[in-house]
């Protein structure tokens, strides 16, 4: 493979060169879009260098096997816990051994919960030992439980009409899934909306495109002034049993027992490594994911895979020899789960930066088959973003979708910063999400190189052009 | 709906008369496939009115209501369980209320294994609480558990290789997975095979097409001779972990507890009605589907949704007003997956009959939408198969496969009458069969109203057909 590496050097070389005359007339005036257009079809040979080493040369499934060796060894790693700390001082050192530059850790405070042991069982109509995880947060029940007859309803606006019969029992939401975002809302506020009408614990339908009798926790909300109490998800199956025994008449009574508990803040930290920029160091081009999951499954697919192909993506560049002008910065956030927590502590730390950062990006929506790039940002720097995606002609994948986002860079895209997230099969997503069934066994190593590729290609080529992308 | 109901019975009435000519024709000679042909067109009519109450008209939703009812009250039906039993009575009663005929119980004596508590904690090389279900009728561990060292195998043939370090392990399998007849070797055979190599227990990769971190149970099968050792299945997930972690030549090693225990047998029963016959009441079109199932889930795909459009074929004959020659036989299996049980039972009471049998039918392949029928039988038998599901154009389910099959009628099957089996998504049965999955939220109301179809008008065409089915 080094004969092939040696090319590609040279490959880019000649590129600078090339770039060398744009640099020129760009101190001048500013460019038109065909100038940028020219710019950016000049790459066509380090995509190419890119694809090929990640694809079909020896880089191959190398996140796939990096990521497998830290998710075996380390297990989950949620927010508060020894594994998320284990595995932050692991990619510590596996970036400096990577041989990036400037690998730091920068300290965050972050929540630390615990489930606990926890359990539901139907006592009326039948006996049925339930499948349940508590929600990031929720407090515990006491130890003898709660024991409480059942109102299901399937919206906000059900629970709202019969606020009367919600005082004193569990609410079980059998909220049908729409999109995530619109349904996550159950989960997220479920337990307030419960306790505001006298209830004294909720259940929630887990929040998932596909089931197979599995629960998907995730992280839920408290609000000032109203009551706390108990929350858990329940499966889809469990749920709609439920329905269909309420609509029959049936009175259904549960026994939940949590022993869910909120820690104080754990010491946790943001992992930094770059690719240090040749003209303007000072300016960014941050490629992300999260390092922290939930409890259950290993984290492979939310979001190790998405942290690993952003390493990759830096590993790719470094490997070709290719140094672009502004900095290429992997961040992998900690504490994402709990509500972006590293990633806020980041955005409060860096803000004042802003106006060098060029585009953020983070895979946080799985590393499957790429159907493309989501693009948050003005129209020009859309169209700039879409000339770059059709670099990736070569696996066909190419096409820029609107709503580029991510909790972790969020922050900077409300600020004005153009953001993207990489896109692919999201009921595949969401059939495994915060749930024991994230675990390698749904990663494909063919899958992560190509979303490798994609996400290098854009940074790289991002990073290296002769202007930021423009915010407006 | 009434009006479309005596105009329905008006047709049949009319086909009577014709079929009327044919019976005469039969009477002297041995009728050739054009005659046979033309009988079966006759049938258009009819089809079409099993199909319009099943699937447009007043019955529809039928089969899965009533499924649902019984699943939700009941619970899940293993062999030897209170539940089961319970069943049984609900069904029987189900059944004369419904105003079938000849409805009764076949008493069958069935075994008894009850899982207890169980659980599988990886110690080695990091703490990890894994997913199991213990195997049907298998043996418990101590108290204290196993706890032991795995030696990961992905074929019977690498144990067979690596047999010396078998000793004194708990073998895992991650065999892959090809299809069901060939993997659930692992399933039936792997406890046996490990402790003819000196294992302490075995743990078996699930027999499923998917996974969310679901474990598959399944009936496994000691034999004479060879030491009794504990076994269960685990997720694909973990076993895939396991194989991992193998390769990278970590130590493995698990704690097995498992309570299971097998008590004497407890007495059950078949479960037995009919449309009894106008012509030749002695014989029979049987179809089928059994009530019990494993302890996870409810039972509901597997076989819960063959049984119950079973019964539903029966009650569509019934509600039209139809009586066919001969007689339509429902039998509700009991005790199908410790290995056909109480088909087996039924076999040896009913065979000096066989002569008499037309037809067997089961559906355990799920009630999802048909994709047709598994036919075995002689060529002649499977033409004129072929031409009764030509009648079932209206609803596109015409095809008629090979391999006609199914754990209750193979008895059957090999002696040499002939047996259909209803065909469908087999990925998609596989995905939660014999696992906490297997619940009402995979069955399909609309699905079943065409499974209920097809079964109806094949079963009853069939038994109404002049001559009996073909051996040769
Ligand atoms: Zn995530
Ligand atoms: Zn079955």
């Amino acid at each position: 493979m080094k004969f092939l590496l040696f090319l590609f050097v040279g490959v880019v070389h000649l590129l600078s060169l090339n770039s060398g005359k744009a640099i020129y007339k760009n101190d001048i005036c500013q460019r038109t879009f065909q100038e940028i257009k020219e710019e950016i079809a000049c790459y066509g040979d380090v995509a190419k260098a890119i694809i090929n080493l990640a694809v079909y040369g020896k880089a191959q499934n190398r996140s796939y096997e990096r990521l497998a060796l830290l998710v075996d060894t380390v297990g989950p790693r949620p927010s508060g816990s020894k594994s998320l700390e284990k595995a932050i001082q692991i990619m510590h050192q596996n970036l400096q051994e990577d041989g990036l530059e400037n690998v730091h850790l920068e300290p965050v405070k972050i929540p630390h919960w615990e489930r606990g042991e926890e359990s539901a069982v139907m006592l009326e109509p039948r006996i049925h030992k339930m499948a349940i995880l508590g929600l990031g947060s929720s407090i515990g029940t006491p130890p003898e439980g709660i024991t409480a007859e059942v109102l299901v309803v399937t919206s906000f606006n059900e629970l709202q009409r019969r606020a009367p019969e919600a005082r004193g029992k569990i609410v079980v939401y059998n909220q049908p899934y729409t999109n995530y975002s619109r349904t996550v809302q159950y989960r997220v506020q479920g337990a307030v909306e419960a306790a505001k009408v006298g209830a004294l614990a909720s259940l929630i339908r887990s929040v998932a495109s596909f089931s197979i009798y599995s629960p998907h926790t995730g992280i839920q909300e408290y609000q000032d002034g109203v009551p706390k109490i108990p929350t858990a998800c329940i499966t889809v199956e469990d749920a709609e049993m439920m329905s269909r025994m309420a609509s029959r008449g049936s009175r259904i009574v549960i026994q939940l027992k949590m022993g869910a508990k909120n820690y104080p803040d754990a010491d946790s930290f943001n992992t930094v490594a770059e690719v240090i920029g040749s003209k303007y160091p000072e300016q960014v081009v941050l490629v992300s994911g999260h390092l922290d999951s939930w409890d259950v499954g290993q984290g492979a697919m939310d979001d190790g895979g998405g942290a690993f192909i952003s390493w990759e993506a830096l590993s790719l560049i470094k490997d070709l020899g290719l140094r672009p002008k502004r900095t290429l910065r992997l961040v992998l956030w900690t504490a994402e789960e709990q509500g972006g927590i590293g990633a806020f502590q980041y955005y409060q730390l860096h803000k004042a930066n802003i106006s060098n950062y060029s585009l953020v990006m983070e895979s946080d929506l799985g590393t499957f088959l790429p159907s493309g790039l989501q693009f948050t940002g003005s129209e020009k720097a859309r169209a700039i973003v879409e000339e770059v995606m059709s670099l990736l002609q070569p696996i066909n994948i190419t096409q820029v979708f609107r709503a580029g986002e991510g909790t972790d860079i969020n922050f900077w895209i409300e600020a004005g910063v153009p953001g993207a997230s990489l896109l692919d099969d999201l009921y595949k997503y969401f059939s495994f999400h915060h749930s024991h069934g994230d675990t390698m066994t749904v990663m494909d190593p063919k899958q992560m190189n190509l979303a490798a590729a994609v996400w290098a290609v854009v940074s790289y080529v991002i990073a290296d052009l002769e202007e930021m992308l423009p915010r407006s």
